[in-house]
Protein backbone atom coordinates (compact mmCIF):
# COMPACT_ATOMS: atom_id res chain seq x y z
CA UNK A 1 0.00 0.00 0.00
CA UNK A 2 1.04 3.57 -1.24
CA UNK A 3 1.41 5.89 1.99
CA UNK A 4 -0.72 8.52 2.01
CA UNK A 5 1.88 10.61 4.33
CA UNK A 6 5.07 10.31 5.15
CA UNK A 7 6.35 13.29 6.66
CA UNK A 8 4.58 15.80 9.45
CA UNK A 9 6.05 19.64 10.14
CA UNK A 10 5.63 21.34 13.37
CA UNK A 11 6.08 24.37 14.34
CA UNK A 12 7.42 25.15 17.33
CA UNK A 13 6.72 28.63 19.23
CA UNK A 14 3.02 28.20 20.62
CA UNK A 15 2.43 24.27 18.86
CA UNK A 16 5.58 22.65 20.69
CA UNK A 17 6.27 25.03 24.03
CA UNK A 18 5.25 28.48 25.13
CA UNK A 19 6.58 31.71 23.88
CA UNK A 20 3.58 34.38 23.33
CA UNK A 21 3.31 34.59 26.94
CA UNK A 22 6.37 36.05 27.33
CA UNK A 23 5.93 38.26 24.39
CA UNK A 24 2.84 40.32 26.41
CA UNK A 25 4.76 39.63 29.85
CA UNK A 26 7.46 41.73 28.49
CA UNK A 27 4.98 44.18 26.68
CA UNK A 28 3.19 44.57 30.12
CA UNK A 29 6.38 45.71 31.70
CA UNK A 30 6.74 47.95 29.20
CA UNK A 31 3.64 49.55 28.95
CA UNK A 32 3.87 49.57 32.87
CA UNK A 33 7.22 51.45 32.40
CA UNK A 34 5.96 54.04 30.40
CA UNK A 35 2.49 54.75 32.11
CA UNK A 36 3.04 58.28 32.58
CA UNK A 37 3.07 58.85 29.22
CA UNK A 38 0.03 57.40 27.71
CA UNK A 39 -2.71 54.81 27.95
CA UNK A 40 -2.07 51.02 28.05
CA UNK A 41 -3.78 50.59 24.73
CA UNK A 42 -2.12 53.64 22.83
CA UNK A 43 1.36 52.34 23.68
CA UNK A 44 0.83 48.62 22.52
CA UNK A 45 -0.74 50.17 19.27
CA UNK A 46 2.23 52.42 18.60
CA UNK A 47 4.46 49.13 19.57
CA UNK A 48 2.39 47.19 17.35
CA UNK A 49 2.74 49.47 14.63
CA UNK A 50 6.72 49.78 14.92
CA UNK A 51 7.00 45.71 14.87
CA UNK A 52 4.83 45.34 11.23
CA UNK A 53 7.11 48.98 10.18
CA UNK A 54 10.29 46.69 11.41
CA UNK A 55 9.72 43.54 10.09
CA UNK A 56 11.27 44.28 6.74
CA UNK A 57 14.08 45.34 8.46
CA UNK A 58 14.96 43.36 11.49
CA UNK A 59 12.03 40.11 10.93
CA UNK A 60 11.07 38.10 13.31
CA UNK A 61 12.70 37.27 16.62
CA UNK A 62 13.16 38.41 20.38
CA UNK A 63 15.97 41.11 19.24
CA UNK A 64 13.51 42.92 16.63
CA UNK A 65 11.12 42.73 19.67
CA UNK A 66 13.23 44.79 21.73
CA UNK A 67 14.79 47.33 19.45
CA UNK A 68 11.17 48.16 18.10
CA UNK A 69 10.34 48.56 22.25
CA UNK A 70 13.13 50.68 22.53
CA UNK A 71 12.12 52.96 18.75
CA UNK A 72 8.41 53.07 20.77
CA UNK A 73 9.69 54.35 23.78
CA UNK A 74 11.75 57.20 22.68
CA UNK A 75 8.35 57.90 20.11
CA UNK A 76 5.84 58.12 22.97
CA UNK A 77 7.89 60.59 25.42
CA UNK A 78 8.54 62.46 22.53
CA UNK A 79 12.47 61.84 23.23
CA UNK A 80 12.45 62.40 26.56
CA UNK A 81 12.72 58.53 27.95
CA UNK A 82 15.33 58.37 30.45
CA UNK A 83 18.52 55.82 29.69
CA UNK A 84 16.81 53.92 32.99
CA UNK A 85 13.85 53.17 31.28
CA UNK A 86 16.07 51.86 27.69
CA UNK A 87 18.20 49.96 30.58
CA UNK A 88 15.16 48.54 31.81
CA UNK A 89 14.23 47.69 28.64
CA UNK A 90 17.22 45.58 27.76
CA UNK A 91 17.62 43.82 31.01
CA UNK A 92 13.48 42.64 29.84
CA UNK A 93 14.85 41.34 26.48
CA UNK A 94 17.77 39.89 27.67
CA UNK A 95 15.59 37.62 29.91
CA UNK A 96 12.88 37.03 26.97
CA UNK A 97 15.88 35.26 25.51
CA UNK A 98 17.01 33.30 28.79
CA UNK A 99 13.76 31.97 29.38
CA UNK A 100 13.16 28.63 30.45
CA UNK A 101 11.69 26.58 28.18
CA UNK A 102 7.87 25.20 29.13
CA UNK A 103 6.74 22.41 26.78
CA UNK A 104 3.19 22.13 25.67
CA UNK A 105 1.42 19.79 27.37
CA UNK A 106 1.72 15.92 26.00
CA UNK A 107 3.78 17.13 23.69
CA UNK A 108 6.80 14.90 23.97
CA UNK A 109 4.50 11.92 24.18
CA UNK A 110 2.77 13.07 21.00
CA UNK A 111 5.80 13.58 19.14
CA UNK A 112 7.02 9.90 20.26
CA UNK A 113 3.49 8.13 19.04
CA UNK A 114 4.22 9.17 15.51
CA UNK A 115 7.99 9.34 15.29
CA UNK A 116 8.32 5.72 14.72
CA UNK A 117 5.74 5.78 11.49
CA UNK A 118 6.65 8.91 10.11
CA UNK A 119 9.20 11.87 9.51
CA UNK A 120 9.13 14.40 11.96
CA UNK A 121 10.30 17.98 10.88
CA UNK A 122 10.57 20.94 13.30
CA UNK A 123 9.58 24.19 10.93
CA UNK A 124 9.90 27.59 12.34
CA UNK A 125 10.73 31.02 11.95
CA UNK A 126 12.45 33.73 14.10
CA UNK A 127 15.40 33.89 15.16
CA UNK A 128 17.82 31.49 14.40
CA UNK A 129 20.23 31.53 17.86
CA UNK A 130 17.07 31.73 19.99
CA UNK A 131 15.25 28.53 18.31
CA UNK A 132 18.32 26.70 18.51
CA UNK A 133 18.38 27.38 22.13
CA UNK A 134 14.32 26.46 22.65
CA UNK A 135 14.57 23.44 20.96
CA UNK A 136 17.67 22.10 22.76
CA UNK A 137 15.87 23.29 26.17
CA UNK A 138 12.99 21.38 25.25
CA UNK A 139 14.68 18.00 25.35
CA UNK A 140 12.76 17.30 22.31
CA UNK A 141 15.26 17.25 19.53
CA UNK A 142 15.78 14.00 19.66
CA UNK A 143 12.66 12.95 18.21
CA UNK A 144 13.00 14.99 14.61
CA UNK A 145 14.18 14.10 11.55
CA UNK A 146 15.13 17.36 10.60
CA UNK A 147 15.24 20.93 11.69
CA UNK A 148 14.22 23.64 9.50
CA UNK A 149 14.45 27.54 10.65
CA UNK A 150 13.54 29.63 8.21
CA UNK A 151 12.76 33.46 7.88
CA UNK A 152 9.22 33.39 6.38
CA UNK A 153 6.78 30.70 5.58
CA UNK A 154 5.20 30.51 2.31
CA UNK A 155 4.02 28.06 -0.02
CA UNK A 156 7.68 27.47 -1.63
CA UNK A 157 9.49 27.08 1.90
CA UNK A 158 7.14 24.31 2.56
CA UNK A 159 7.15 22.55 -1.20
CA UNK A 160 10.91 22.92 -0.69
CA UNK A 161 11.90 21.80 3.17
CA UNK A 162 9.18 19.17 2.33
CA UNK A 163 10.88 17.85 -0.81
CA UNK A 164 14.17 17.63 1.47
CA UNK A 165 13.00 15.55 4.59
CA UNK A 166 10.41 13.75 2.51
CA UNK A 167 8.41 12.74 -0.18
CA UNK A 168 6.94 16.67 -1.32
CA UNK A 169 4.10 18.22 0.66
CA UNK A 170 1.43 15.53 -1.56
CA UNK A 171 2.72 13.35 1.50
CA UNK A 172 3.21 15.64 4.35
CA UNK A 173 1.26 17.33 7.01
CA UNK A 174 2.09 20.85 8.21
CA UNK A 175 1.13 21.42 12.57
CA UNK A 176 0.70 24.52 13.88
CA UNK A 177 -1.17 27.51 16.03
CA UNK A 178 -0.88 30.24 13.12
CA UNK A 179 -3.53 30.22 10.57
CA UNK A 180 -1.43 32.69 8.56
CA UNK A 181 1.82 30.74 8.74
CA UNK A 182 1.41 27.39 9.12
CA UNK A 183 -1.65 26.51 7.24
CA UNK A 184 -2.82 28.61 4.62
CA UNK A 185 0.77 28.58 2.76
CA UNK A 186 0.94 24.58 3.79
CA UNK A 187 -2.42 24.04 1.95
CA UNK A 188 -1.13 26.39 -0.69
CA UNK A 189 1.72 24.00 -1.27
CA UNK A 190 -0.48 21.16 -1.70
CA UNK A 191 -0.22 19.47 2.16
CA UNK A 192 -2.11 18.60 4.99
CA UNK A 193 -2.62 21.35 7.34
CA UNK A 194 -3.89 20.42 10.86
CA UNK A 195 -4.63 23.57 13.35
CA UNK A 196 -4.13 23.70 16.77
CA UNK A 197 -5.21 27.04 18.31
CA UNK A 198 -3.40 28.28 21.01
CA UNK A 199 -5.33 31.05 23.56
CA UNK A 200 -2.57 33.55 22.72
CA UNK A 201 -1.93 34.26 19.57
CA UNK A 202 0.28 37.52 17.69
CA UNK A 203 -1.83 40.11 16.48
CA UNK A 204 0.15 40.61 13.00
CA UNK A 205 -0.32 36.62 12.96
CA UNK A 206 -4.08 35.98 12.65
CA UNK A 207 -5.95 35.33 9.27
CA UNK A 208 -9.14 33.62 8.25
CA UNK A 209 -9.87 29.98 8.80
CA UNK A 210 -9.63 28.28 5.48
CA UNK A 211 -12.77 26.51 3.64
CA UNK A 212 -13.55 24.21 1.09
CA UNK A 213 -10.18 22.84 1.90
CA UNK A 214 -10.14 19.14 2.38
CA UNK A 215 -6.67 18.89 3.61
CA UNK A 216 -7.41 21.27 6.65
CA UNK A 217 -8.03 19.52 9.47
CA UNK A 218 -8.78 21.51 13.16
CA UNK A 219 -7.87 19.88 16.69
CA UNK A 220 -8.56 21.20 20.06
CA UNK A 221 -5.14 20.23 21.28
CA UNK A 222 -1.73 18.43 20.19
CA UNK A 223 -2.89 15.15 22.25
CA UNK A 224 -5.29 14.20 19.57
CA UNK A 225 -3.08 14.94 16.82
CA UNK A 226 -1.87 10.90 16.89
CA UNK A 227 -5.67 9.66 16.41
CA UNK A 228 -6.31 12.26 13.18
CA UNK A 229 -3.15 10.94 11.87
CA UNK A 230 -4.13 7.14 12.26
CA UNK A 231 -7.89 8.30 11.09
CA UNK A 232 -6.57 10.02 7.44
CA UNK A 233 -4.34 7.61 6.84
CA UNK A 234 -7.17 5.05 7.76
CA UNK A 235 -9.31 6.90 4.93
CA UNK A 236 -7.33 7.34 2.32
CA UNK A 237 -6.48 3.19 2.41
CA UNK A 238 -10.57 2.50 2.16
CA UNK A 239 -11.46 1.32 -1.27
CA UNK B 1 39.30 7.77 -11.00
CA UNK B 2 37.72 8.69 -7.66
CA UNK B 3 37.28 12.54 -7.03
CA UNK B 4 39.43 13.93 -4.32
CA UNK B 5 36.75 17.06 -3.62
CA UNK B 6 33.40 17.10 -4.20
CA UNK B 7 32.51 19.69 -2.13
CA UNK B 8 33.56 23.40 -1.35
CA UNK B 9 31.67 25.32 1.39
CA UNK B 10 32.10 29.37 1.31
CA UNK B 11 31.96 31.60 4.20
CA UNK B 12 29.86 34.92 3.07
CA UNK B 13 30.40 38.26 4.93
CA UNK B 14 34.43 39.37 4.17
CA UNK B 15 34.47 35.92 2.02
CA UNK B 16 31.84 36.63 -0.93
CA UNK B 17 31.25 40.07 0.14
CA UNK B 18 32.18 42.97 2.41
CA UNK B 19 30.52 43.01 5.81
CA UNK B 20 33.12 44.38 8.36
CA UNK B 21 33.45 47.32 7.04
CA UNK B 22 29.43 48.28 7.79
CA UNK B 23 30.23 47.31 11.27
CA UNK B 24 33.24 49.43 11.61
CA UNK B 25 31.84 52.30 9.97
CA UNK B 26 29.19 52.44 12.38
CA UNK B 27 31.28 51.69 15.09
CA UNK B 28 33.00 55.22 14.10
CA UNK B 29 29.80 56.56 14.20
CA UNK B 30 28.84 55.23 17.70
CA UNK B 31 32.49 56.34 19.15
CA UNK B 32 31.71 59.96 17.58
CA UNK B 33 28.24 60.17 19.02
CA UNK B 34 29.50 59.31 22.45
CA UNK B 35 33.36 61.62 22.19
CA UNK B 36 32.02 63.62 24.70
CA UNK B 37 32.49 60.86 27.10
CA UNK B 38 35.58 58.84 26.56
CA UNK B 39 38.66 58.22 24.41
CA UNK B 40 37.86 56.24 21.29
CA UNK B 41 39.50 53.82 22.41
CA UNK B 42 38.08 53.12 25.37
CA UNK B 43 34.65 53.25 23.91
CA UNK B 44 35.50 50.75 21.20
CA UNK B 45 36.82 48.67 23.96
CA UNK B 46 33.95 49.07 25.94
CA UNK B 47 31.41 47.81 23.21
CA UNK B 48 33.79 44.92 22.29
CA UNK B 49 33.37 43.65 25.98
CA UNK B 50 29.61 43.96 25.51
CA UNK B 51 29.61 41.83 22.22
CA UNK B 52 31.47 39.63 23.86
CA UNK B 53 29.19 39.22 26.96
CA UNK B 54 25.89 39.25 24.93
CA UNK B 55 27.25 36.33 22.72
CA UNK B 56 25.36 34.24 24.79
CA UNK B 57 22.29 35.91 24.47
CA UNK B 58 22.13 37.81 21.77
CA UNK B 59 24.08 35.50 18.50
CA UNK B 60 26.03 36.72 15.94
CA UNK B 61 25.04 39.76 13.81
CA UNK B 62 23.51 43.38 13.31
CA UNK B 63 20.33 43.45 15.71
CA UNK B 64 22.97 41.85 18.54
CA UNK B 65 25.58 44.63 17.40
CA UNK B 66 22.85 47.54 17.90
CA UNK B 67 21.91 46.41 21.68
CA UNK B 68 25.27 46.15 22.67
CA UNK B 69 25.75 49.62 21.21
CA UNK B 70 23.02 50.53 22.99
CA UNK B 71 24.14 48.74 26.47
CA UNK B 72 27.34 50.39 26.02
CA UNK B 73 26.02 54.15 25.56
CA UNK B 74 23.80 53.95 29.25
CA UNK B 75 27.10 52.26 30.81
CA UNK B 76 29.55 54.80 29.41
CA UNK B 77 27.50 57.85 30.18
CA UNK B 78 26.87 56.55 33.71
CA UNK B 79 22.91 56.42 32.41
CA UNK B 80 22.96 60.19 31.22
CA UNK B 81 22.54 59.08 27.76
CA UNK B 82 19.81 61.52 25.29
CA UNK B 83 17.02 59.37 23.68
CA UNK B 84 18.19 61.61 20.83
CA UNK B 85 21.43 59.78 20.57
CA UNK B 86 19.87 55.98 21.46
CA UNK B 87 17.71 57.72 18.52
CA UNK B 88 20.81 57.76 16.39
CA UNK B 89 21.83 54.14 17.14
CA UNK B 90 19.17 52.41 15.79
CA UNK B 91 18.97 54.80 12.50
CA UNK B 92 22.08 53.61 12.33
CA UNK B 93 21.32 49.86 12.61
CA UNK B 94 18.62 50.25 10.15
CA UNK B 95 21.13 51.70 7.79
CA UNK B 96 23.13 48.41 8.36
CA UNK B 97 20.67 45.72 7.47
CA UNK B 98 19.24 48.00 4.58
CA UNK B 99 23.00 48.42 2.86
CA UNK B 100 23.26 47.38 -0.61
CA UNK B 101 25.36 44.60 -0.61
CA UNK B 102 29.08 44.74 -2.71
CA UNK B 103 30.12 41.71 -3.54
CA UNK B 104 34.53 41.04 -3.32
CA UNK B 105 36.15 41.23 -6.93
CA UNK B 106 35.68 38.33 -8.71
CA UNK B 107 33.51 36.45 -6.71
CA UNK B 108 30.99 35.75 -9.59
CA UNK B 109 33.65 34.85 -12.01
CA UNK B 110 35.24 32.08 -9.39
CA UNK B 111 32.43 30.74 -8.30
CA UNK B 112 31.34 30.45 -11.87
CA UNK B 113 34.51 28.57 -12.91
CA UNK B 114 33.51 26.04 -9.97
CA UNK B 115 30.18 25.42 -10.31
CA UNK B 116 30.08 23.09 -13.21
CA UNK B 117 32.27 20.42 -11.14
CA UNK B 118 31.91 20.89 -7.43
CA UNK B 119 28.61 21.24 -5.42
CA UNK B 120 29.28 24.69 -3.85
CA UNK B 121 27.81 25.47 -0.49
CA UNK B 122 27.05 28.91 1.49
CA UNK B 123 28.34 27.88 4.97
CA UNK B 124 27.57 31.57 7.17
CA UNK B 125 26.65 32.13 10.74
CA UNK B 126 25.33 35.35 12.13
CA UNK B 127 21.56 36.65 11.78
CA UNK B 128 18.86 34.09 9.01
CA UNK B 129 17.02 37.26 8.15
CA UNK B 130 19.59 39.35 6.94
CA UNK B 131 21.98 36.49 5.29
CA UNK B 132 19.14 35.22 2.80
CA UNK B 133 18.62 39.67 2.29
CA UNK B 134 22.54 39.80 1.68
CA UNK B 135 22.42 36.45 -0.51
CA UNK B 136 19.25 37.54 -3.05
CA UNK B 137 21.04 41.28 -3.52
CA UNK B 138 24.87 39.72 -4.45
CA UNK B 139 22.92 37.71 -6.98
CA UNK B 140 25.21 34.72 -6.50
CA UNK B 141 22.89 32.42 -5.41
CA UNK B 142 21.79 30.32 -8.51
CA UNK B 143 26.03 29.26 -8.40
CA UNK B 144 25.22 27.63 -5.27
CA UNK B 145 23.89 23.99 -4.24
CA UNK B 146 22.84 24.92 -0.89
CA UNK B 147 22.68 27.69 1.81
CA UNK B 148 23.15 26.76 5.24
CA UNK B 149 22.87 29.70 7.94
CA UNK B 150 24.31 28.36 11.21
CA UNK B 151 24.25 29.59 14.65
CA UNK B 152 28.01 28.84 14.82
CA UNK B 153 30.96 27.08 13.28
CA UNK B 154 31.83 23.82 14.71
CA UNK B 155 33.48 20.81 13.66
CA UNK B 156 30.29 18.71 14.38
CA UNK B 157 28.08 21.35 12.05
CA UNK B 158 30.75 21.21 8.90
CA UNK B 159 30.86 17.14 9.31
CA UNK B 160 26.68 17.23 9.54
CA UNK B 161 26.81 20.10 6.25
CA UNK B 162 29.42 18.44 4.13
CA UNK B 163 27.61 14.88 4.50
CA UNK B 164 24.31 16.72 3.58
CA UNK B 165 25.19 18.46 0.43
CA UNK B 166 28.21 16.42 -0.46
CA UNK B 167 30.06 12.93 0.41
CA UNK B 168 31.18 14.17 3.71
CA UNK B 169 34.39 16.49 5.17
CA UNK B 170 36.78 13.96 3.34
CA UNK B 171 35.76 15.45 -0.26
CA UNK B 172 35.30 19.03 0.79
CA UNK B 173 36.70 21.93 1.66
CA UNK B 174 35.97 25.05 3.11
CA UNK B 175 36.94 28.97 1.77
CA UNK B 176 36.65 31.49 4.21
CA UNK B 177 38.44 34.74 6.18
CA UNK B 178 38.27 33.81 9.34
CA UNK B 179 40.75 30.94 11.06
CA UNK B 180 38.55 30.26 14.01
CA UNK B 181 35.12 29.74 12.08
CA UNK B 182 36.09 29.09 8.61
CA UNK B 183 39.47 27.10 8.92
CA UNK B 184 40.28 25.68 12.12
CA UNK B 185 36.81 23.65 13.12
CA UNK B 186 36.96 22.84 9.16
CA UNK B 187 40.35 21.23 9.38
CA UNK B 188 39.19 19.39 12.74
CA UNK B 189 36.39 17.81 10.71
CA UNK B 190 38.93 16.22 8.51
CA UNK B 191 38.00 19.28 5.25
CA UNK B 192 40.43 21.24 2.99
CA UNK B 193 40.48 24.60 4.33
CA UNK B 194 41.69 27.81 2.35
CA UNK B 195 42.19 31.30 4.08
CA UNK B 196 41.64 34.19 2.14
CA UNK B 197 42.60 36.94 4.87
CA UNK B 198 40.40 40.03 4.46
CA UNK B 199 42.08 43.61 5.29
CA UNK B 200 39.35 43.97 8.29
CA UNK B 201 38.43 41.08 10.48
CA UNK B 202 35.96 41.15 13.64
CA UNK B 203 38.23 41.40 17.11
CA UNK B 204 36.18 38.37 18.45
CA UNK B 205 37.40 36.01 15.01
CA UNK B 206 40.91 36.41 15.66
CA UNK B 207 42.98 32.82 15.99
CA UNK B 208 46.28 31.85 15.31
CA UNK B 209 47.31 29.97 12.11
CA UNK B 210 47.43 25.91 11.91
CA UNK B 211 50.97 24.45 11.65
CA UNK B 212 51.63 20.97 10.34
CA UNK B 213 48.10 20.78 8.62
CA UNK B 214 48.61 19.18 5.15
CA UNK B 215 45.22 20.15 4.26
CA UNK B 216 45.29 24.08 4.86
CA UNK B 217 46.30 26.37 2.45
CA UNK B 218 46.18 30.65 2.28
CA UNK B 219 45.86 32.59 -1.13
CA UNK B 220 45.43 35.82 -1.08
CA UNK B 221 42.70 36.36 -3.11
CA UNK B 222 39.06 34.80 -4.00
CA UNK B 223 39.53 34.59 -7.54
CA UNK B 224 43.22 32.21 -7.13
CA UNK B 225 40.78 29.54 -5.36
CA UNK B 226 40.53 27.73 -9.43
CA UNK B 227 43.64 27.00 -9.93
CA UNK B 228 44.62 25.97 -6.21
CA UNK B 229 41.39 23.72 -6.24
CA UNK B 230 42.21 22.66 -9.96
CA UNK B 231 46.11 22.00 -8.39
CA UNK B 232 45.01 20.01 -5.24
CA UNK B 233 42.94 17.74 -7.74
CA UNK B 234 46.25 17.38 -9.65
CA UNK B 235 48.20 15.92 -7.11
CA UNK B 236 45.69 13.71 -5.36
CA UNK B 237 45.47 12.29 -9.02
CA UNK B 238 49.21 11.92 -9.41
CA UNK B 239 50.90 8.22 -8.89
Amino acid sequence: MTRNLTTIGFDADDTLWQNEQFFRLTEERFVALLGAHGEAAEISGRLLDAERRNLAFYGFGIKGFVLSMIETAIEITKGEVKASVIGEILTAGREMVAHPVETLPHARETLAQLAGDYRLVVITKGDLFDQERKLAQSGLGDLFHGVEIVSDKTPEMYRRVFARHGDGPERAMMVGNSLKSDILPALEAGAWAVHIPHELTWALEHAEEPTGQPRYRRIPRLSALDELVRLIEAEAAAP
